[in-house]
């Protein structure tokens, strides 16, 4: 059974529109012509659970939708719960709870993602290269070295980067590598690089092997932008294994105001919480609300404690990120405690004395406040 | 050169914004340690084209970003477009203009639907499945064949129907196909059945494949369930030589109010129009305003007038839905004339005197109405 609850606002008649979605977004209507298959098709109608109304008029109508609709994939899911409903008029889907097993179980999730850093008592500190485009693979290396054996933990691009001429994924992956290894080779730790896996959907698993080939540790992904079908595509791939990190770029377009007030659209704690849950993310990166995005507290907590549960699956890595620097360390780590990747982009390399003072910026500040 | 055009509400310094967005979904900032790539670094920026406030407070800016930023593909687009970008606040991807040869070209588009179909003179009359699940295989054959006789030219399955064990999509080809070759030898014309091609994004090739094989001549595809990037995939393969029907299920998600009034997502025109344009879309299915859902008739044409553009690319076919009858056919005709798909679901399955009759029913408004 998938439950989804959706809102409505004041002006709908939430009660009418819940039943249009249980019957709509599920067999339709039938006639008398179709009497001989009334069990089967009665046993893939949804069913509309409770309709409640808010203290603002709104009203959370929450439907229950057979299992066997779907295709046990997210992307059969997305049909089903708001396909066509999305462009019925106002409504938005604010909770989707599946089954345990539903979807792509993660590869490493939190735990997995500490066993391969080896870091077990203490936060991650991760950081962004910067610039985010135009400079080459070797300009790339030079700067994973300098923050490497200043002891960062993770590293990953910019997501805007991707396999471009001037700095081809290959290249980069390649470069990086070596990095990896001299570093590993001086003091024991490899670093993890989440390197920008990007391309067509039928060509983007061998890409990735490819780059896990040639020494890729970790891989980054513009879920949104692909597709959380190739998400799932590359956490079930078995010859990929390595940490995904989930980005969430373009998730504000379904989002819309992070405080979750919008009238259309999908909440935040979905598209970033449950449904990377259940489509194979090791760990997501969402705004943080201390940071430079304008994102809500409960927004970012509720993604944050839906990621952590582990109920039935692996819980998964969070990742609060965008104006992260070593000022709002201590009120991470105050809402995260140890189970969190601290990820900064200029305030490692933007510092005034270079990259790998901002790496120590950041461990400094996480030992203050009594963590590492 | 992409330029892209966003609109911010009146409480946004627009001016502002679109400076973070030329230079935050670009390169980001850098400081004198890269002055040796300074050129570079320039030739990623995008650049604010101009910022122009409308009447009600509103102002709409234009940014031209390098196609070379991207991989040219909507997958990159999307993250360079709108990724970080929107969550950063109110702001709507209102319209994009890619260079002609951007993304992936259609191996049909209009003309080709019309060869395939070898209807020349008039608008093709298409059905869909209905009830949407539930039936078997041998079910979905005995409607097609009381609607193929009647004279139909297309149908589809409901965008909801997948691959689902007790209707599985290979038995449902398998079955429909006897009808279209029984039908075909008959009267000598081949119904086109729009199979729902459903699946994750490293499977869907060779699913979509073996359909083709067995006998499907046209597929359904939910885009924005999927990704882009898988349309992409499907469009770009060689061996699926047929042609694809886009489904706009779960747009409203990105688009909110069908007028475009809302503050946040992507555009309509853009979703349906421009990025299914260069994703390799044959036809295109989007909400008539004529129809059961609350539709724009602005938007709506607009969408029309973005497939229909034959500027460097093949025109697609536009197929607007949702509750079409044989009632609306005259205004959908004098607003299309011939060049346009009637694709009515409920009114022809539903029809009081069986689908045969709704298929003629809108043979007889298409006559009418003096087409074909």
């Amino acid at each position: 059974m998938i439950q989804v609850t959706y809102r409505f606002p004041a002006s709908v008649d939430a009660a009418k529109q819940a039943q249009v979605i249980a019957i709509g977004q599920t067999v339709g209507t039938w006639g008398t012509s179709f009497s001989h298959r009334e069990q089967q098709l009665r046993s893939h109608l949804a069913e509309v659970v409770e309709v409640v109304a808010q203290p603002d008029g709104s009203s959370l109508a929450r439907i229950a939708f057979p299992a066997a609709n779907t295709e046990g994939d997210i992307g059969s899911l997305l049909t089903m719960i708001f396909g066509k409903y999305s462009l019925s008029g106002p409504a938005r889907v604010v909770d989707v709870k599946l089954p345990n097993d539903y979807g792509t179980r993660p590869k490493f999730g939190s735990q997995g993602l500490c066993q391969r850093t080896q870091i077990f008592d203490r936060p991650l500190v991760m950081a962004i290269f910067k610039p985010a485009l135009g400079l080459t693979a070797a300009d790339h290396a030079a700067l994973l070295r300098e923050v490497a054996l200043a002891g960062l933990d993770l590293i990953k691009d910019d997501e805007i980067l991707g396999n471009l001429p001037g700095c081809p994924t290959l290249e980069r992956v390649r470069a990086c590598r070596a990095v990896i290894d001299e570093v590993k080779h001086t003091n024991g730790r490899e670093i993890l690089y989440a390197v920008n896996v990007t391309g067509r959907a039928d060509k983007l698993n061998g890409f990735a092997r490819q780059l896990v080939q040639e020494g890729a540790n970790a891989l980054l992904f513009n879920v949104l932008s692909y597709g959380y079908s190739s998400l799932e595509a590359l956490a079930a791939d078995p010859e990929l294994n390595v940490p995904i990190f989930a980005h969430p770029a373009l998730s504000g377009a379904l989002g819309g105001p992070s405080d979750g007030s919008g009238d259309y659209g999908i909440d935040y704690s979905v598209t970033l919480g449950t449904l990377m849950r259940h489509a194979g993310a090791d760990a997501v990166l969402y705004p943080a609300h201390y940071g430079s995005l304008p994102f809500s507290a409960a927004t970012e907590f509720r993604i944050r404690d839906i990621l952590r549960s582990e109920a039935g699956r692996p819980a998964l890595m969070p990742v609060p990120s965008a104006g992260v620097n070593a000022n709002v360390v201590p009120r991470i780590l105050q809402d995260y405690g140890n189970d969190v990747v601290l990820n900064a982009g200029s305030a490692i390399f933007d510092h005034p004395q270079g990259p790998a003072e901002g790496v120590r910026a950041m461990f400094e500040a996480m030992h203050r406040a009594g963590y590492g």
